[in-house]
Order: structure tokens, then C-alpha cells, then sequence
């Protein structure tokens, strides 16, 4: 019955011969039932999706790269708060070029450079039929490895950094998992904003390597999640800057905690990730008396209620212009060919510290 | 030294008899330091202090009442988040008389029933001198006891109610300690505003007699820490009311965790206390999937941050409105005299559950 649908809905091309002429460079990275992804994901002729005609207010565009982010997978698993319905393409986000439109499309053109304002679209295939409405123009000078990920990590470190606390020059922000790709924008951001980082890491051989990475992009302070605990640390990193007034989380358990005895009264900190597996545990004091505030973020439903809104679009064009200016770097990007999806997720599920790998679609 | 400074700010009589035609009924209850409530608490004379003549804008009081709360004896204990400068009088509640007044005092007249609008004043003696924009006129016809204990729980239960999620007919508030005396006024504030309650208290010998207690109050649910871990309990709890958009949390640990189960997408868990000693645990997912957020709240500070605007005597009119028409009930209140400290002190330190004994200074 899945294999039913599958055909239905990607038009997949059997060993039967059947449809052999519609055989064409539209396919995508397909799966019909959640699980280990690379068992899953087959890779599907979609042609019959793709190359029918435009209905009035679609756009034919063609991938030219998406990433694989830890959430793809866990969407593949079964386990991500998003369920796509099935069957479905993997990926969430990607840049595209438009190379077809409607009759009635005014919003974009051939040629132009756009990425999917909708999440859960599917990003791990050539080609896509999308509605106007759901595609945003970007600048074409930004290069492909990094226009790929503009949608999610660095407008996390964005919203995090402007929706909470309202920040100014001279406050001071900390954060852990600060190698993260998020934490590794929201470093670059806060320094466009002269806004201080105390940048939480784990200790690992390449520490001093790593620092001199976060401290060139503008990291405060960089120190690992032992020193967060020691004093004299401490003290001297407060010296010169006041205590934070926004904690960003991406860790949890022990380290959150940590972080938050640092936090400034009245503080927030917002958690977006857990990599520890453990819960954020707040002592009772730091809610009572000092009153701090504890918030969670997620780029999916930030999105979900800002459609229809300029926001995203105001966020995009600005962080493109830090990226047109060398001011914004993504982090180290790997590019990869669709065909060799196993090695990509692979390398994903195996958390090559660092490193994004980023389907590059052959024109 | 400490007996120095005490001499010097409340006039204590010694036994040397030197000022003993000053001995008058003026008294409070005095620490010179920190700790044990029964070792540094001494009755001292304050009449120097109350006896003197009034500036223009202050006003002299006679105590009525005023209640022995477990924050007034952690503040005594010196390890409360208030630190009052020492000698210090006990006590942060109470309801006074008008006694006299300073040439140009127009807020308030002789006789009139008052409460002290700022926290720390001291209200366990019979007299004080206060400014009058210290001072809130209330409704003489609320019994003293309860008038004695309007600043601290209901206004809790009230603004917890009021200040984190708006909250309409038909929405529903879970709360844990429900039995508490906060817990008490937020049950019969909710059924006021036609707001349902789940109401969580651990299981005890006398579970039925209470449960039926809070039910003739107004609770909709009551239920054990147990039945709230059961599905079969919960389901049927959800049968008919919506998933609560707030959760009023005085427990921590694993029993606030539990009610944050249940809290609906979007809703918000306010701390107030944490008698299990446990920090409060939230999972990533509740943060970041689920969009709750985690908030303390304490009197102190809503004071703190509310003084100079109308918000304190608008809330007290009401509240003291509902007391009137019976809408609002205290809980049960054991009077005791002012120089039967040791008792009262002892028995709220035992925890006695559900009795607030309350101070009744002689005329």
C-alpha cells in the first residue's frame, strides 16, 4: 500500500520498464514510511509532479543546493515534532532558481534566486512545483552553500538574540554548544550589535583551536563548561562586562544550569536545543526571587506565525546584506551530491563536529 | 554592639530602670541578628520610637493583627531573598488603627482601618510610625484576621490569576499545593471568573474532608499527586474542561513536571514556592515544542515594581469587595497574643497544615 502511494504521488519509475521515456533529471530523495533514513529514502523519479503544466499561480524551480540538518533526519524518523504527510521529500530548507511560471505569477521571475518560505516543503530534490506565495527572492550574490541554510540557523540566532530581551550596545549574552551553527551566527550577530558573548563550549583537544575560531568571529569570552564553574573564572570575565541578560540554551541538564546561575535578574533564557538529553532544571530561587524567565524557540513555528507578515523577508534581506559584507560566515559547509545521500546522512548521524553537508544539485 | 544598636533605635528598657516612667504598652517583637526566631526574637519597649511627636506627613498606628507567615520566620532566620537592616521588628502583614496623625497628613484620619503598603515596616508590635503614602485605607467591616493577611496570598492568587496569560470564562488553571493558602483564594478567585481548577494535593489521611472543602470553595478538580500521573484519572478530568493554559506551581520537582504534562501548547507554569526543596524540571520539548513558558512570581517584587501607581489599592478593593459578599474565605486562622510569639513561631515552624495563626494585639 505504500509502494501504492509512492507511485501515485512521485510517479516512480520501476524496473518494469512502464514510463521509461518520462525518465528525466526531476527526482527526489523520497520516503514512504518513517524510519532509519537509510533504509527509507529512495531515490524517486518526480517527474510526473514536475513537469506538468503550471496552474496560474505556480512556479517551476529548480534546486540548486539544501543542506542536512540533525532535524531532517529526525523528521525521517519518525521522531521530529513535524510529521510530513507520506509519502514525502526530505529536507526543510534550500535554495532554488525559478525556471518556470504561471500566467498569473507577479512575484518572481526566470532566473531569479529564491528559497521556500514554507517549511517541511521537501528540499532533497532537483525540481519542485511550488505557489508563488511561498517563495522568497534572495540575492543572488550570496553563494549557494550559504543561501542554502539562510532559513534556519542563522535566523534562529537572530530571533533568539531580538525577541526575548530587549538588548543594547554593552549587554552581555551567554550561551553553550557555542560551536553550534547557531551559536557560531549568534556570536557574529552580537557583535554587529556590540552586544558582549560568553561562549560556552565543551573541552576537547582542539579547544584552544576552536577559541581562536569563535574569538575571530567575534566571541567576548570563550571558555568550556568546567571553567563556567570556577570562581575565579568567573570573576574575571566579569570584570569588564556586566553579568548576561539573555541565555541561549542548546545543551541542557547540568550546563543550562550552570549558565543561568550567571544570568542577571530578570534575565530570560531561551532553550532551542537539548543535545544532553537531560531536562532544563531550575533551581526555585531563580524564578522566585531573581525572576528569571525560562522560553523555548523553534524556527518552524516562528515561521508558522509570522505567514503573512514582512518580518521574514525584513530578517532575510538584512542578514543577507551582513553576508554580502563578509560580516556573517557560515559555518564549515561541505557540499555533497544528491546521489550520495547515505554518506551525507551518514556523516550527520555520526555529528562531524563543525561540519554541514549540503546537497549541491547538478543543473 | 548589637545590644548597643538596639538600645539606640528602640529605647529598650533595662533592668538598670533607667526610663522606666516611659514603660507604656508600645512593644514589638526585635531581632538584633539573624537566626533561630526563638533565640534572637525579644519583646523590646519601642515607645521612643512611637512616642515622639509626628513629622507633618506621618501618621501613628495601633496594630489590630498581624500574621506569622514561614517567610517572616526565613527572614528572621536570615536566609529569605529580603534582608531587613538589623535591629529589626518581625513581620511583614498586618492591619492597624489610625491613632494620630501630622499637621498636613490628608490621606488618611484617626480611626480609620489601614494596612502598610510597603513590605519590611515590622508589623509585629502595637504601634509604629509611618508616612502616610505608606498607608492604605481599607474596609473596616473585614474582619481583622483576614484583613491582618489580605497584602501577601490572596493578592498572590490574584495576580498570578491576572498577569501571565490571559485568561477567560471557561479556561482552565492547574494548580499544585492547592490546599495552600494562596491555593485557597486562587480556587475561589477562579470560580469568581468562571475559570475551572485542577487542583493537585498529596495524598493524606483526611483526603475526602479536604477535597470536600475545596470543592464547597469553588475547585472543579481535586485530585491526588497520584491520580494526576494516571491516564484514566486525567482523561476524565479532560472530558469536559479544556487543558489548562496556566499552571500555578508552589511544589517543584517531579510533581511540577507532572502538572507541565498536562499544561496545554502555549501555556505558562508560575512559581511561587517549592516546598518539595526540588528544582523545578522542565523537558527540551515542553520549551521548544510546546512553547511553555516557566515564570516566578513573588509579592515582594510585583510591590517592589508597583509602587506610585493605583494597581495595590484597586486589587485590595476588590479583593476586600468578594471578602464581603462572602465570595472569598480565608483560611482557617488561629488568633494568638503578641506575647505568645514562641508558641505561634513554634507551631508555624512545625507546619501545622491549613493554620495561619495570626497575631491579636489588646487594644
Amino acid at each position: 500500500m505504500f509502494a501504492k502511494q509512492l507511485f501515485a504521488k512521485f510517479n516512480y519509475i520501476g524496473l518494469n520498464g512502464k514510463r521509461l521515456l518520462s525518465l528525466s533529471t526531476n527526482y527526489g530523495l523520497v520516503y514512504e514510511e518513517y524510519g532509519d533514513p537509510i533504509q527509507v529514502l529512495k531515490k524517486c523519479d518526480i517527474s510526473s509532479k514536475t513537469s506538468r503544466p503550471l496552474k496560474a499561480h505556480e512556479v517551476k524551480v529548480s534546486y540548486l543546493a539544501s543542506p542536512v540538518n540533525p532535524a531532517d533526519i529526525n523528521t525521517i524518523q519518525g521522531v521530529y515534532a513535524v510529521k510530513p504527510q507520506l509519502p514525502a521529500v526530505g529536507g526543510n530548507e534550500g535554495v532554488a532558481r525559478v525556471v518556470g511560471i504561471g500566467s498569473d505569477v507577479k512575484a518572481v521571475k526566470e532566473g531569479d534566486r529564491v528559497i521556500p518560505s514554507s517549511s517541511s516543503t521537501g528540499t532533497w530534490r532537483t525540481h519542485a512545483i511550488l505557489p508563488e506565495k511561498d517563495l522568497i527572492i534572495i540575492d543572488p550574490d550570496i553563494d549557494v552553500l550559504t543561501a542554502a541554510q539562510l532559513t534556519v540557523n542563522p535566523c534562529t540566532a537572530y530571533r533568539m538574540l531580538k525577541d526575548f530581551i530587549p538588548l543594547t550596545k554593552g549587554d552581555t549574552v551567554i550561551q553553550n554548544g557555542a560551536n553550534s551553527a547557531v551559536g557560531v551566527y549568534a556570536i557574529q550577530l552580537a557583535k554587529e550589535w556590540q552586544i558582549n558573548t560568553i561562549n560556552v563550549i565543551r573541552q576537547r583537544p582542539d579547544f584552544a583551536e576552536l577559541k581562536h575560531k569563535l574569538v575571530s568571529l567575534g566571541a567576548t569570552h570563550v571558555i568550556t563548561e568546567e571553567e563556567l564553574r570556577q570562581k575565579d573564572v568567573m570573576d574575571s570575565v566579569f570584570k569588564n562586562i556586566p553579568k548576561p541578560r539573555l541565555a541561549l540554551n542548546c545543551v541542557g541538564g547540568k550546563n543550562a544550569t550552570d549558565c543561568m546561575r550567571h544570568l542577571d535578574s530578570n534575565g530570560a533564557m531561551v532553550t532551542y536545543g537539548g543535545m544532553s538529553k537531560q531536562p532544563v532544571i531550575i533551581p526555585t530561587g531563580a524564578l522566585i526571587f531573581k525572576d528569571q524567565k525560562f522560553f523555548g524557540y523553534w524556527m518552524t513555528r516562528w515561521y508558522r506565525d509570522n505567514t503573512g507578515n514582512n518580518e521574514r523577508a525584513l530578517m532575510l534581506k538584512y542578514l543577507c546584506s551582513l553576508i554580502k559584507t563578509g560580516k556573517l560566515e557560515s559555518p564549515k559547509s561541505v557540499a555533497i551530491g544528491l546521489d550520495e545521500y547515505k554518506d551525507a546522512i551518514n556523516k550527520t548521524m555520526a555529528g562531524f563536529a563543525g561540519v554541514k553537508y549540503v546537497f549541491v544539485m547538478k543543473p
